[in-house]
């Protein structure tokens, strides 16, 4: 474990697998960042036994250092939400008793493969999975609002927020809400590779001559742009570009993953 | 609402948005069966404040018609995991205890596009999310067990279980657990289509003229097979044909969610 990492604890500690774990600062928020939905989960009211799990949107930074994107460092996690929704008035309500925040417990997957083997047994993904626990609470501070509506953002797409009709103005501004949730805190799991097969499987004729095993890469790809019916320009450079360079470093990912690992 | 949906309750009524959402069983089965990677979430403890979200592998079907694909119809969820893990453990000291079973939430949520409007505020994605609440309880029944690895083992490739070495041996059957949650509500929520925007943006020129609006299409796709250094066939027909219909299959749900709806 290195300096720049969570430290392990009853909460983060993966106990299955553990060659898989990590708690790297940096592992763990590059799969929050690269992943489009989050699952963030609460627990609505201590008489429901029943948590709940919501896709949203979020991107770790830091505002401390508000242009810095170095990922190796403690960050926060921003999470966008309208601000009708439950986990928003919970929120409220949390930091409203007194309390240091709502407590939330937030899931990050990437698939990167199917692992097909021998034997059902050993089939698998690859994937990148990141969870991370905090307290969250809505964000007050005008400054810091914006800069993690811009954070969020340019998260879909980098330089999205400085090519659209900003900043938003009173009504968008009083319609959103930002949480912030101070991470307590995190850990990831990473399985790649090629598939793990038993040794009388791979010593079987019939087995080896009957069944394929490998791995299947597997990964997001875009489309190209559809312009909406109004636009009068091109589609614009930093979007293609952006588009360009994420299909292939997603295929790259998923390929690299693929391979033998010592 | 059909006669074949689940009922409207608190637990899973959508509140935001309500013509985004969905209660017909077809529709929320469908979004759990496409998704690779399942959020399941419970409460690991009442003193504990944290919820738990794992990401899981796992498929909708009724072990009463095993033969049936028919989603339109009350399905079980069958969820795949390790005897040794936690959510095993809670859910078998809930059925010892003479509950019900182990509350879980879980969520399967789909992208389908980045939704790029003239303002931040109208971002969004198009997508197709699910949640489903219930019971879970660890199944007994040797032949449901096998059942369910198989139909978990299909999810991933069709014909994939009759393309291995099966049935599983002992240990492997000992190691291997399988839930059974016994579905109490369900919801979905899908957004499609081209992006709203502000009237005042679309009256304004200047706005018009610098920034562009529009969907990009996203979706998985995989690359060819790579087969294991012990491989003496060829990639089969079963895998490369289904490859080929998946890549096919989610560009054309991207691109169709891309358009304008009436």
């Amino acid at each position: 474990m290195s300096e720049k990492s969570y430290v392990k604890s009853p909460q983060n500690a993966v106990n299955r697998l553990r060659n898989r774990a990590n708690y790297d600062y940096e592992t763990i928020h590059n799969i929050v960042n690269s992943t489009a939905v989050l699952h963030v989960s609460f627990v609505p009211s201590s008489e429901d036994p029943f948590p709940v799990v919501l896709p949203m949107i979020g991107q770790m930074g830091t505002f401390a250092l508000p242009s810095s994107t170095d990922l190796d460092q403690p960050l926060d996690l921003y999470l966008h939400g309208a601000i009708a929704s439950r986990i928003m008035k919970l929120s409220q309500n949390a930091v409203d008793r007194g309390e240091e925040g709502f407590p939330l417990c937030v899931a990050a997957t990437k698939v990167d493969g199917y692992v097909l083997a021998l034997t059902p047994f050993h089939h698998s993904y690859n994937f990148r999975s990141a969870v991370v626990h905090g307290y969250a609470h809505v964000v007050a501070d005008p400054d810091e609002k914006m800069w993690a509506l811009e954070l969020i953002t340019n998260k879909i797409v980098p330089e999205r927020w400085q090519n659209t009709r900003t900043p938003p103005n009173k009504v968008e501004m009083q319609s959103t809400h930002i949480l912030k949730m101070k991470v307590s805190s995190g850990s990831a799991k990473l399985r790649w590779g090629v598939p793990n097969n038993d040794r009388g499987d791979l010593k079987n004729p019939d087995v080896l001559a009957n069944y394929w095993a490998g791995v299947v890469p597997m990964w997001e790809t875009f489309g190209e742009p559809i312009s909406s019916a109004h636009n009068q320009a091109p589609v614009p450079k930093y979007l293609s570009g952006y588009l360009e360079e994420a299909r292939r470093e997603n295929e790259a990912v998923a390929m690299e993953a693929s391979k033998e690992q010592e």
